[in-house]
Protein backbone atom coordinates (compact mmCIF):
# COMPACT_ATOMS: atom_id res chain seq x y z
CA UNK A 1 0.00 0.00 0.00
CA UNK A 2 1.65 3.53 -0.81
CA UNK A 3 1.80 6.41 1.43
CA UNK A 4 1.03 9.60 1.48
CA UNK A 5 1.74 12.24 3.41
CA UNK A 6 -0.60 15.46 3.77
CA UNK A 7 0.04 18.74 5.32
CA UNK A 8 -2.08 20.77 7.11
CA UNK A 9 -1.62 24.74 6.99
CA UNK A 10 -3.24 25.92 3.80
CA UNK A 11 -3.62 22.46 2.33
CA UNK A 12 -6.47 20.65 4.38
CA UNK A 13 -6.74 23.78 6.78
CA UNK A 14 -8.06 27.44 5.57
CA UNK A 15 -5.08 29.13 6.99
CA UNK A 16 -5.37 32.14 5.06
CA UNK A 17 -8.74 33.49 6.02
CA UNK A 18 -8.10 33.31 9.28
CA UNK A 19 -4.65 34.53 9.52
CA UNK A 20 -6.03 37.99 7.31
CA UNK A 21 -9.38 38.20 9.78
CA UNK A 22 -6.69 38.15 12.86
CA UNK A 23 -3.95 40.10 10.78
CA UNK A 24 -6.26 43.34 9.88
CA UNK A 25 -8.01 43.24 13.26
CA UNK A 26 -4.85 43.87 15.26
CA UNK A 27 -2.60 45.90 13.14
CA UNK A 28 -5.57 47.89 11.84
CA UNK A 29 -4.73 46.84 8.17
CA UNK A 30 -7.05 45.70 5.31
CA UNK A 31 -5.14 43.08 2.94
CA UNK A 32 -7.11 40.82 1.06
CA UNK A 33 -6.19 37.13 -0.42
CA UNK A 34 -5.16 38.65 -3.50
CA UNK A 35 -2.31 40.74 -1.50
CA UNK A 36 -0.54 37.30 -0.79
CA UNK A 37 0.15 36.34 -4.32
CA UNK A 38 3.60 35.26 -4.14
CA UNK A 39 4.23 36.05 -0.55
CA UNK A 40 3.51 34.77 2.95
CA UNK A 41 2.66 37.42 5.33
CA UNK A 42 5.86 37.74 6.90
CA UNK A 43 7.07 38.37 3.70
CA UNK A 44 4.88 41.22 3.08
CA UNK A 45 4.88 42.77 6.15
CA UNK A 46 8.50 41.80 7.54
CA UNK A 47 8.82 44.64 10.04
CA UNK A 48 6.06 42.64 11.70
CA UNK A 49 7.26 39.35 10.96
CA UNK A 50 7.72 38.83 15.20
CA UNK A 51 4.35 40.15 16.19
CA UNK A 52 2.83 38.00 13.33
CA UNK A 53 4.02 35.11 14.35
CA UNK A 54 3.56 35.56 18.15
CA UNK A 55 -0.01 36.10 16.63
CA UNK A 56 0.05 32.75 14.79
CA UNK A 57 1.72 30.61 17.74
CA UNK A 58 -1.41 31.65 19.86
CA UNK A 59 -2.63 27.96 21.84
CA UNK A 60 -6.23 28.44 20.13
CA UNK A 61 -5.27 30.04 16.52
CA UNK A 62 -5.18 27.10 14.35
CA UNK A 63 -8.70 25.72 16.41
CA UNK A 64 -11.58 27.13 14.31
CA UNK A 65 -9.59 27.24 11.40
CA UNK A 66 -12.06 25.78 8.29
CA UNK A 67 -11.87 23.28 5.68
CA UNK A 68 -10.15 23.32 2.69
CA UNK A 69 -12.87 22.77 -0.34
CA UNK A 70 -13.29 18.62 -0.68
CA UNK A 71 -10.07 17.50 1.29
CA UNK A 72 -12.09 15.61 3.84
CA UNK A 73 -14.29 13.95 0.93
CA UNK A 74 -10.96 13.09 -1.00
CA UNK A 75 -8.78 12.25 1.99
CA UNK A 76 -11.50 9.77 3.63
CA UNK A 77 -11.83 8.27 -0.06
CA UNK A 78 -8.05 8.03 -0.43
CA UNK A 79 -7.95 6.35 2.80
CA UNK A 80 -9.46 3.31 1.42
CA UNK A 81 -6.44 2.65 -0.81
CA UNK A 82 -3.43 4.41 0.50
CA UNK A 83 -1.70 4.41 3.99
CA UNK A 84 -2.57 8.21 4.84
CA UNK A 85 -0.47 10.60 6.93
CA UNK A 86 -1.28 13.93 7.90
CA UNK A 87 2.23 15.43 8.98
CA UNK A 88 2.38 19.01 9.71
CA UNK A 89 5.59 21.22 10.57
CA UNK A 90 3.84 22.38 13.98
CA UNK A 91 8.19 22.53 15.71
CA UNK A 92 7.67 26.02 14.21
CA UNK A 93 4.46 27.18 16.86
CA UNK A 94 4.47 24.70 19.45
CA UNK A 95 1.84 26.49 21.50
CA UNK A 96 -0.05 24.66 18.65
CA UNK A 97 0.43 21.33 19.57
CA UNK A 98 -3.26 20.72 21.37
CA UNK A 99 -5.27 23.08 18.93
CA UNK A 100 -4.05 21.08 15.95
CA UNK A 101 -4.68 17.63 17.35
CA UNK A 102 -7.58 18.30 18.57
CA UNK A 103 -8.76 20.26 14.64
CA UNK A 104 -7.34 16.68 13.15
CA UNK A 105 -9.31 14.21 15.51
CA UNK A 106 -12.58 16.69 15.09
CA UNK A 107 -12.68 16.72 10.99
CA UNK A 108 -10.03 13.72 9.89
CA UNK A 109 -11.78 11.54 12.66
CA UNK A 110 -10.94 8.65 10.31
CA UNK A 111 -6.92 8.96 9.98
CA UNK A 112 -5.88 7.72 13.49
CA UNK A 113 -3.57 9.49 15.97
CA UNK A 114 -0.84 7.56 14.91
CA UNK A 115 -1.00 8.83 11.95
CA UNK A 116 -0.81 11.90 12.79
CA UNK A 117 2.78 13.26 12.99
CA UNK A 118 4.36 16.63 14.38
CA UNK A 119 7.70 18.03 13.03
CA UNK A 120 9.63 20.47 11.88
CA UNK A 121 12.21 19.28 9.24
CA UNK A 122 10.08 16.64 6.82
CA UNK A 123 13.14 15.23 5.44
CA UNK A 124 12.55 12.93 8.05
CA UNK A 125 9.27 11.24 6.44
CA UNK A 126 9.05 7.89 4.67
CA UNK A 127 6.39 8.28 2.28
CA UNK A 128 5.98 8.02 -1.38
CA UNK A 129 4.02 11.08 -1.64
CA UNK A 130 3.98 14.59 0.32
CA UNK A 131 1.40 17.15 -0.43
CA UNK A 132 2.43 20.12 0.83
CA UNK A 133 2.14 23.96 -0.01
CA UNK A 134 6.04 24.30 1.09
CA UNK A 135 8.27 23.26 -1.73
CA UNK A 136 11.28 23.36 0.91
CA UNK A 137 9.36 20.29 2.11
CA UNK A 138 10.58 18.32 -0.42
CA UNK A 139 14.27 19.31 -0.80
CA UNK A 140 15.27 16.98 1.93
CA UNK A 141 12.20 14.56 1.23
CA UNK A 142 12.76 10.62 -0.10
CA UNK A 143 9.26 10.44 -2.13
CA UNK A 144 7.54 12.93 -4.45
CA UNK A 145 6.17 16.25 -3.61
CA UNK A 146 3.43 17.55 -4.91
CA UNK A 147 2.93 21.00 -4.41
CA UNK A 148 -0.69 21.81 -3.29
CA UNK A 149 -1.75 25.61 -4.52
CA UNK A 150 -1.85 28.59 -2.40
CA UNK A 151 -0.88 32.40 -2.16
CA UNK A 152 2.07 32.11 -1.30
CA UNK A 153 3.61 29.90 -4.57
CA UNK A 154 1.62 30.53 -7.15
CA UNK A 155 4.77 31.70 -8.94
CA UNK A 156 6.91 28.43 -8.17
CA UNK A 157 7.96 25.85 -11.16
CA UNK A 158 9.74 22.85 -11.39
CA UNK A 159 6.87 20.45 -8.87
CA UNK A 160 4.06 18.35 -9.91
CA UNK A 161 0.90 20.93 -8.62
CA UNK A 162 -2.23 20.14 -7.93
CA UNK A 163 -5.15 23.56 -7.72
CA UNK A 164 -7.63 21.69 -5.37
CA UNK A 165 -8.32 18.37 -3.67
CA UNK A 166 -10.58 17.36 -7.37
CA UNK A 167 -6.89 17.47 -9.17
CA UNK A 168 -5.58 15.40 -5.87
CA UNK A 169 -8.43 13.02 -6.73
CA UNK A 170 -7.64 12.30 -10.48
CA UNK A 171 -4.01 11.92 -9.65
CA UNK A 172 -4.87 8.73 -7.40
CA UNK A 173 -7.89 8.07 -7.49
CA UNK A 174 -8.66 7.54 -11.31
CA UNK B 1 25.57 12.21 7.35
CA UNK B 2 23.60 8.74 8.39
CA UNK B 3 20.58 9.78 10.57
CA UNK B 4 19.85 8.29 13.95
CA UNK B 5 16.34 8.73 15.35
CA UNK B 6 16.01 8.69 19.23
CA UNK B 7 12.77 7.71 21.50
CA UNK B 8 12.34 9.84 24.61
CA UNK B 9 10.97 7.99 27.71
CA UNK B 10 12.69 5.37 28.71
CA UNK B 11 15.72 5.69 26.48
CA UNK B 12 16.37 9.80 27.08
CA UNK B 13 14.03 10.94 29.97
CA UNK B 14 13.59 8.59 32.77
CA UNK B 15 9.92 7.58 32.82
CA UNK B 16 10.05 4.79 35.53
CA UNK B 17 10.95 6.31 38.78
CA UNK B 18 8.62 9.73 37.92
CA UNK B 19 6.14 7.20 36.96
CA UNK B 20 6.59 4.75 39.84
CA UNK B 21 6.45 7.41 42.29
CA UNK B 22 3.21 9.02 40.96
CA UNK B 23 1.30 5.66 40.93
CA UNK B 24 2.28 4.55 44.65
CA UNK B 25 1.24 7.94 45.75
CA UNK B 26 -1.81 7.28 43.78
CA UNK B 27 -2.89 4.37 44.48
CA UNK B 28 -1.50 3.49 47.76
CA UNK B 29 0.67 1.03 46.29
CA UNK B 30 4.63 -0.03 47.23
CA UNK B 31 5.87 -1.06 43.50
CA UNK B 32 9.91 -1.01 42.74
CA UNK B 33 11.26 -0.96 39.50
CA UNK B 34 12.15 -4.65 39.69
CA UNK B 35 8.30 -5.27 40.09
CA UNK B 36 8.24 -3.96 36.42
CA UNK B 37 10.87 -6.58 35.05
CA UNK B 38 9.31 -7.94 31.77
CA UNK B 39 5.81 -5.34 32.50
CA UNK B 40 4.82 -2.46 31.75
CA UNK B 41 2.83 -0.78 34.68
CA UNK B 42 -0.25 -0.95 32.51
CA UNK B 43 0.22 -4.83 31.88
CA UNK B 44 1.06 -5.40 35.51
CA UNK B 45 -2.47 -3.63 36.84
CA UNK B 46 -4.73 -4.28 33.73
CA UNK B 47 -7.10 -2.91 36.11
CA UNK B 48 -6.27 0.40 36.67
CA UNK B 49 -5.10 0.54 33.08
CA UNK B 50 -7.53 3.38 31.89
CA UNK B 51 -6.70 5.50 35.30
CA UNK B 52 -3.00 5.02 34.63
CA UNK B 53 -3.06 6.35 31.27
CA UNK B 54 -5.31 9.36 32.50
CA UNK B 55 -2.05 10.00 35.00
CA UNK B 56 0.60 9.77 32.08
CA UNK B 57 -1.71 12.20 30.13
CA UNK B 58 -2.00 15.10 32.44
CA UNK B 59 -0.02 17.85 30.99
CA UNK B 60 2.48 18.52 33.48
CA UNK B 61 3.76 14.70 34.27
CA UNK B 62 6.74 14.54 31.80
CA UNK B 63 7.42 17.92 32.45
CA UNK B 64 10.58 17.22 35.26
CA UNK B 65 11.65 13.42 34.48
CA UNK B 66 14.98 12.93 35.19
CA UNK B 67 17.41 12.50 32.21
CA UNK B 68 19.05 9.17 31.37
CA UNK B 69 22.60 9.06 32.56
CA UNK B 70 24.82 9.93 29.58
CA UNK B 71 22.04 10.48 27.25
CA UNK B 72 22.66 14.11 26.87
CA UNK B 73 26.49 13.68 26.65
CA UNK B 74 26.59 11.04 23.96
CA UNK B 75 23.93 12.78 22.20
CA UNK B 76 25.89 15.75 21.87
CA UNK B 77 29.03 13.43 20.16
CA UNK B 78 26.33 12.19 17.84
CA UNK B 79 25.43 14.92 16.61
CA UNK B 80 28.59 16.05 15.36
CA UNK B 81 28.74 12.89 12.93
CA UNK B 82 25.21 12.09 12.71
CA UNK B 83 21.86 14.00 11.78
CA UNK B 84 19.65 12.95 14.95
CA UNK B 85 16.16 13.42 15.30
CA UNK B 86 14.39 12.56 18.37
CA UNK B 87 11.41 10.52 17.54
CA UNK B 88 8.47 10.29 20.81
CA UNK B 89 5.12 8.85 20.39
CA UNK B 90 3.33 11.62 21.69
CA UNK B 91 0.41 10.75 20.37
CA UNK B 92 -0.68 8.31 22.66
CA UNK B 93 -0.87 10.84 25.47
CA UNK B 94 -1.63 14.08 23.51
CA UNK B 95 -1.83 16.35 26.80
CA UNK B 96 2.11 15.90 26.94
CA UNK B 97 3.14 17.41 23.74
CA UNK B 98 4.27 20.99 25.50
CA UNK B 99 5.48 19.13 28.29
CA UNK B 100 7.95 16.86 26.06
CA UNK B 101 8.90 20.03 24.05
CA UNK B 102 9.70 21.89 26.62
CA UNK B 103 11.72 19.04 28.29
CA UNK B 104 13.70 18.94 25.13
CA UNK B 105 14.34 22.38 24.68
CA UNK B 106 15.57 22.40 28.15
CA UNK B 107 17.79 19.38 28.00
CA UNK B 108 18.67 19.00 24.16
CA UNK B 109 18.56 22.76 23.08
CA UNK B 110 21.76 21.70 20.67
CA UNK B 111 18.61 19.17 19.10
CA UNK B 112 17.25 21.71 16.50
CA UNK B 113 13.20 21.58 17.40
CA UNK B 114 13.04 21.08 13.33
CA UNK B 115 14.29 18.14 14.60
CA UNK B 116 11.95 17.05 16.78
CA UNK B 117 8.93 14.20 15.99
CA UNK B 118 5.72 13.54 17.64
CA UNK B 119 4.08 10.62 16.02
CA UNK B 120 2.63 7.77 16.85
CA UNK B 121 3.56 4.90 14.13
CA UNK B 122 7.30 5.19 13.54
CA UNK B 123 7.04 3.46 10.53
CA UNK B 124 6.91 6.69 9.21
CA UNK B 125 9.97 7.65 10.05
CA UNK B 126 12.97 7.71 7.27
CA UNK B 127 16.51 7.15 9.49
CA UNK B 128 19.15 4.73 9.09
CA UNK B 129 18.57 3.72 13.30
CA UNK B 130 15.79 4.04 15.51
CA UNK B 131 16.91 3.57 19.04
CA UNK B 132 13.97 3.15 21.64
CA UNK B 133 12.66 0.66 24.34
CA UNK B 134 9.24 -0.48 22.44
CA UNK B 135 10.56 -3.14 19.70
CA UNK B 136 6.82 -2.84 17.88
CA UNK B 137 7.88 0.37 16.71
CA UNK B 138 10.87 -1.71 14.53
CA UNK B 139 8.20 -3.52 12.74
CA UNK B 140 7.46 -0.79 10.46
CA UNK B 141 10.63 0.76 10.72
CA UNK B 142 12.88 0.96 7.26
CA UNK B 143 16.11 1.31 9.00
CA UNK B 144 17.65 -1.02 11.98
CA UNK B 145 15.99 -0.99 15.24
CA UNK B 146 18.16 -0.76 18.47
CA UNK B 147 16.42 -1.88 21.54
CA UNK B 148 17.48 0.16 24.65
CA UNK B 149 16.75 -1.83 27.97
CA UNK B 150 14.34 -0.76 29.87
CA UNK B 151 12.64 -3.11 32.11
CA UNK B 152 9.41 -3.92 30.12
CA UNK B 153 11.76 -5.23 27.32
CA UNK B 154 14.19 -7.60 29.12
CA UNK B 155 13.18 -10.80 27.96
CA UNK B 156 12.72 -9.93 24.17
CA UNK B 157 15.40 -11.35 21.92
CA UNK B 158 15.60 -10.65 18.43
CA UNK B 159 17.28 -6.91 18.30
CA UNK B 160 20.48 -6.03 18.92
CA UNK B 161 20.45 -4.61 22.29
CA UNK B 162 22.02 -1.38 24.14
CA UNK B 163 21.97 -1.66 28.10
CA UNK B 164 23.30 2.15 28.20
CA UNK B 165 24.30 5.23 26.46
CA UNK B 166 28.41 4.08 26.75
CA UNK B 167 27.34 0.92 24.68
CA UNK B 168 25.42 3.29 22.35
CA UNK B 169 28.55 5.36 21.50
CA UNK B 170 30.70 1.99 21.33
CA UNK B 171 28.60 1.61 18.26
CA UNK B 172 28.81 4.54 16.57
CA UNK B 173 31.76 6.73 17.82
CA UNK B 174 34.05 4.31 18.04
Amino acid sequence: MKRIAIDMDEVIADFNPKMLAAFNHRFSENLHLSDLQGFTIQQLRPALKEQIEEMIGEPDFFSDLALIKDSQKVIRKLSERYEIFITTAAMEFPGSFNAKFLWLKKHFSFVSSMNIVFCGNKGILHADYLIDDNARHFIKFSGEGILYTAPHNVHLVGYRRVENWQEVAKIFLS
